[in-house]
C-alpha cells in the first residue's frame, strides 16, 4: 500500500506554514468552504450537547428522515432505513469500496483521495479521461472497453464513480453524458456511486440537475454532506443514499468496525440542517452567489492572461490549462507559482491526470477572507469581487501569472512562452 | 473480506430493538460508558461550536498538547508532534494496520473489533490465548512460537496488541507478563500497539500501571480515548501516542483519506479535558467508583449462582465461564440468556474464544439507570448497589442465572447442570 499524506491536506499544511513563517502566500490549493457556521446550526449543536451515547451505526433516526425528505424534494424518494450516515462523505466513499467489493471505474482527472482510498482498500482503480469539454464523468465509450478489457484479463470491476458538479473541473457533466453513462452501467452491471456533495453548490438553479439515480435508482448510490453547501467540514457529516438492503448492511459493517457513528451532537445539527429551514436556504443560496462570483472572476483573471480554462459550473474550482508553458510537468508548474509566485494550487497529476499536462487545480474559496467578519461579508456583499481582500487576492493572481510568462522555462528554449488570450471551453 | 456488523453494536441494536417493542431485557451487551456528559465539557463543546474548518489531520494543536502532558504526569514524556488524533481510538486503530503493514498477534479473547478490523484492512491476526489467569494480553511464551512459525511460512509480522485493562476479561495483566511479553516483542523486532482505553478505570487507583510504554517508549503507541472515562463514546475523540515520525506519518496518510480529522469542537472540548482540571478529575474518580461497585456486585452475583469469573479489576466487564451446562457453543448460551432468560450479553466466539467455550462477556455500565437523574444519583451514591433500579437489576440477574441453570440443556441428559459455587480466579 501507498500511503502518502492525501494531496490537497499535505498542500494546505504547507502553505499555512509557509504564512505562518511570513511569507504572502494566495492560498487557492484546498476545498474548504471558507465561510462561518450559520447560527442556527451552531444553536442546534449547543441543543444536543448532551447526547453522548454511541448511537446507530447508521445515524440517529432523525438525521436518516431528514436525509430522505432531502432527496425526496430532489424527486429521489427515499427510505430512511436506505441512509446511511458517517463522519464526512469520505469515510462513506471509503467504506464502500470494500462494501462494493471488486475494482472501481474513475474518471480522470477526479478528486485526489478516490484513487488514493483505492489504493488504501486493495482496490485498483481503472481512470477513465472525462469526454472532451466535461469533468466529473468518464467517458462512457471508454468506460465500455476499459471494463470489458480489465475483465477479459480476469480482474471483476463492479462500480464507476461520477462527481456532480466536479472538483477538480468546476463543471457538470451533461445530462446527455450521464444518460449514456447510465446504460453502459447498466449493461456493465456496475454499480454508479454518484459523488453529489457540490450539487447545491451549481452556480445556476435554474441549470437543472440530473443524478444518475434519477435514471438508475436501483444501482446508484449518491453520497453528499454538508461540508460544502454549509460550510462544515470540521464538523463531519455525511450521508448515504443505498439502492439495497444488502449493500447498505455491507457498508453498516464496515462502518461498525472503522467509525461507529458521526458525532452524535453533529448528527442534530445535521438533521436540522436536512429539513431545509428558510434560513439555511437562503445562507447556501448566498453561499451559491459567492462561489459563482468568485470563482467566474478568477476564471476571468486567468482568460486574461491567456491561460484557457473551462467556465466554472458549480463549486468553487477552476483547472486551467497552461500548455505552451515550458514546464515538464503540473508537478514543476506548481512548484514555481508557489515558490517564485506565492500561489498555491495542486498539480493535476494529484488528480490523476497526466503528468506532462500542465493544468493545475485552482480552489477560490480561501478568496473570502481569514475572519468570520470578513467572510460574513463577503456572503452579503451585492459584488464581493470589489471587496478590497478579494480584488487584491484578485490582482495578486494576476501578478503571478504575468510574472509566471515572464519567468518561465520556455519550451524549445524561447524565453517567453507565447501566451495570446484564448477562447474558453465549456 | 467479510463484511459484518460489529457483534456490540449488532447486540446492541437487537436489544433496543427488542425493548421498543415491550420485552424486558437487561442489557449486559453493550460497552457504553452509560453516563452524562460533565456540563464543563458541553460549555467547552459550545464555545467551540463556531470551528468549522478541518483543521490539521493529526488534531488540533491544543489536543495534541493537551494529549501530551496527559501522558507525561503519568511519567512518559510525549512530543505533542508524535500524537495523532482521531474520531474515536477505533478509527487509529484501524488506520495503524495499514500505517504499520503486515500481521498482528492478538490476545485471545479480546475485542471483538481488532480481528474484524484485521480482516477488513486485509492483515491476518495470530490469535494467542492469553496467561492463564490473565487478559488483554498474549501469553509471551506462545507469541515467540507463533510469530516463529508464521514468519517460517513467510508470512510478515510486524505488531502485537494488548489491551490494559481489558475488554473482555476485565482484568489488568501482571507487571511480570507485560515485562516478559516486552522483552519478547524487542526480540522479535514487533511494534506493540497498547489499547489504554480503560486506564483511567483501574478500580484500584493504588494497583499501579505499567505500559508497555515504560518499557520501550521506541516500539509503542499507545491508543486512548475519552469515551470510557468521560463517557464521550457518542463525540468521537481518540488519541494515539506514536513512537516515530515515519510511523506517524503513515498513519496520517490513511487518517487523511479515511476520516480528515475528529469534529473540531469535539477536540476543543477534548483539549480541556486532557488538561485534567479537578471538575473532570472528580468525574473520572466517581466514575471509576461506580464502575467498581456496579461490576463487583455482579461478580457476586455470577459467584453465588456457582458461576465462575474473574474478579473485575478495571473498567465495566466480566468474563463468566459456565462450563458445566450442557450448551454446545458460547453463542447458544448468549441467545438462552437473551430469549428464555431476558439478559442480553455477548458470546466469548466473538472475542475470538474457543466457540464451545461457555465464555460470555458481560458489561455493566447499562445498570446505571435510563435517564440522567438515575445516572447522576449512581454517580453520587454512598453505595450504587442499593439504588432500587440497580438492585432489581442484580436481581433479574440472579433469577435469570437460576433459571439458566433449572432450564438448561444439560451435558450428558443430565436434567440439571451440577453447577456449585466456585472459587475465584484472578
Amino acid at each position: 500500500m501507498n500511503v502518502t499524506l492525501s494531496a490537497t491536506l499535505a498542500a494546505h499544511e504547507e502553505i499555512e506554514r509557509r504564512r505562518r513563517a511570513g511569507e504572502r502566500v494566495l492560498h487557492l490549493a484546498f476545498g474548504e468552504a471558507g465561510l462561518p457556521v450559520h447560527p442556527a446550526l451552531r444553536e442546534r449543536l449547543v441543543a444536543a450537547s448532551g447526547h453522548n451515547g454511541y448511537g446507530p451505526v447508521a445515524g440517529a433516526a432523525a438525521l436518516r428522515e431528514a436525509a430522505s425528505g432531502y432527496w425526496h424534494r430532489r424527486g429521489l424518494p427515499t427510505d430512511p432505513d436506505l441512509v446511511v450516515c458517517g463522519p464526512g462523505s469520505k469515510s462513506l466513499l471509503y467504506g464502500l469500496l470494500p462494501a462494493i467489493g471488486g475494482d472501481i471505474v474513475l474518471p480522470a482527472p477526479s478528486w485526489v483521495s478516490y484513487a488514493a482510498q483505492a489504493d488504501l482498500a486493495g482496490v485498483r482503480p481503472l481512470r477513465v479521461p472525462a469526454p472532451p469539454g466535461e469533468g466529473g464523468v468518464p467517458d462512457p465509450e471508454r468506460v465500455v472497453s476499459a471494463v470489458l478489457h480489465a475483465r477479459s484479463q480476469g480482474r471483476e470491476v463492479r462500480s464507476l464513480l461520477v462527481t456532480l458538479p466536479d472538483n477538480p473541473t468546476g463543471t457538470l457533466a451533461s445530462a446527455r453524458t450521464i444518460r449514456r453513462l447510465v446504460e453502459v452501467a447498466r449493461d456493465l452491471d456496475l454499480i454508479v456511486i454518484s459523488d453529489e456533495i457540490y450539487r447545491d453548490l451549481v452556480h445556476d438553479p435554474a441549470a437543472g440537475f440530473l443524478s444518475p439515480a434519477d435514471l438508475a435508482p436501483e444501482r446508484t448510490v449518491i453520497t453528499s454532506g454538508l461540508s460544502k453547501s454549509l460550510a462544515l467540514g470540521g464538523w463531519r457529516i455525511g450521508v448515504a443514499r443505498i439502492p439495497s438492503a444488502g449493500l447498505r448492511d455491507r457498508l453498516l459493517a464496515v462502518a461498525s468496525e472503522i467509525w461507529s457513528s458521526p458525532t452524535a451532537p453533529v448528527q442534530q445539527a445535521a438533521a436540522y440542517a436536512y429539513t431545509e429551514p428558510a434560513e439555511l436556504v437562503e445562507r447556501i443560496d448566498e453561499s451559491r452567489r459567492l462561489h459563482g462570483a468568485v470563482s467566474r472572476a478568477v476564471h476571468e483573471r486567468f482568460v486574461r492572461a491567456g491561460v484557457r480554462a473551462a467556465a466554472p459550473q458549480g463549486g468553487f474550482y477552476l483547472y486551467p490549462d497552461f500548455t505552451g508553458l515550458g514546464f515538464a510537468t503540473s508537478a514543476a508548474l506548481a512548484a514555481s507559482l508557489l515558490d517564485e509566485h506565492g500561489v498555491g494550487v495542486l498539480p493535476g497529476h494529484a488528480f490523476g491526470d497526466d503528468p506532462g499536462a500542465l493544468r493545475v487545480r485552482v480552489a477560490t474559496s480561501l478568496l473570502y477572507g481569514e475572519t468570520t467578519e470578513r467572510r460574513l461579508a463577503s456572503l452579503s456583499a451585492a459584488d464581493p469581487v470589489e471587496l478590497p481582500w478579494i480584488s487584491a487576492s484578485l490582482d495578486h493572481l494576476s501578478e503571478a501569472l504575468t510574472g509566471l510568462r515572464r519567468t518561465c522555462p520556455a519550451p524549445g528554449g524561447r524565453e517567453h512562452a507565447p501566451l495570446v488570450p484564448a477562447p474558453v471551453t465549456g
